[in-house]
């Protein structure tokens, strides 16, 4: 069976979760408590190399990681990735978008706010995630104003990459209020057949 | 043809220039000035929301933002993406940790110092850059003390994104000379067929 080396409050870890549950892919899930290290031992970057989890680790033995790679090759021939090269691409664009201009300024301040709860020793911190935080929803606010999802009109990997830690962004001090758009997406990402919540394993 | 809205001195851009070149794709350039807030005009966003370049512009009209979704969808189907679905899984993981784990950390010191020459304003942000970007050097360090490219042992989109910004680490203030599995691979990707330099258009 394939192994998800995971921590239940992350984001990143949650797309597998939801991902595979989705696809009807069963998986074992080994606990790794990234607030005492455990990414960072021997043994686990004999695993992924970069320390972090998710890690996938397949019926061979082989290992993979980064949330969003590991997201394409089990959604590759499913309906959560289209077929058309086009559409991929698309999907991979937005992807990029969640790792590089979203995640960073969405997931930090989550993390010190509710993980950590040191809101008041981050707060020059949180600030300045913030401004690019807010400056990602508005792109995803614009591109949601005529569209239900991010690609192709359906539901796809995309979509469950961006709403990993958008659907928990007030635990980062995040305030969706202004954003109509990306709540009805929320809404309609939580309404897809099997969906599970981000601490449910 | 196609049209990449483009910054030379941008490793992002440079992965699309190297790329379409060796594929053996013609294209324009439109020379897009980061350093004077060219893309962040309402005229720029209306072909990527999130005010960045590399951007390509399709025959048809179309628009493709994030350098290494790009270079996914103009690799497909060549010799520069391995079609084997865990191959292709394994290039996405590193096309990934290059712009999560590597690219915030090597491009902007290089960007404050080369680009914009505030070396000293922006020392501390600096040295804060360095601790990650030197993590992330060890990862492919490692990676590479046993092979030669990063995927399936030939030269793939995985290399060209992570040699993108890790060739002008130097700039950056990097010193790589504790890096000799990196600049083995340095060197063997600047000896690949059709390989372009930074600023060559």
């Amino acid at each position: 069976m394939l192994r998800l080396y995971d921590f239940l409050l992350s984001g990143n870890c949650y797309k597998i979760r939801l991902l595979l549950t989705q696809v009807g892919i069963p998986f074992e899930r080994v606990d790794v408590d990234i607030t005492q290290g455990e990414t960072r031992t021997p043994e686990f970057t004999s695993k992924n190399l970069n320390g972090r989890v998710p890690v996938l680790k397949t019926e061979a033995g082989e290992f993979l990681a980064e949330s969003n790679a590991i997201m394409f090759y089990f959604s590759e021939n499913t309906q959560f990735l289209p077929n058309d090269s086009w559409q991929r691409a698309q999907v991979l664009q937005w992807l990029f978008f969640e790792q590089y201009s979203h995640e960073p300024y969405l997931a930090t301040p989550r993390f010190w706010i509710s993980v950590l709860g040191k809101a008041e020793e981050y707060r020059d911190a949180i600030e300045q995630k913030h401004e690019a935080g807010y400056a990602a929803l508005k792109v995803m606010e614009t591109h949601l104003s005529d569209r239900s999802f991010f690609v192709d009109e359906r539901y796809t990997i995309a979509d469950i990459g961006l709403f990993a830690y958008t659907h928990v962004a007030d635990k980062g001090g995040y305030d969706l209020s202004k954003f109509p758009a990306i709540k009805a997406w929320l809404e309609l990402v939580q309404a897809q057949p099997q969906h599970i919540s981000i601490t449910q394993s």
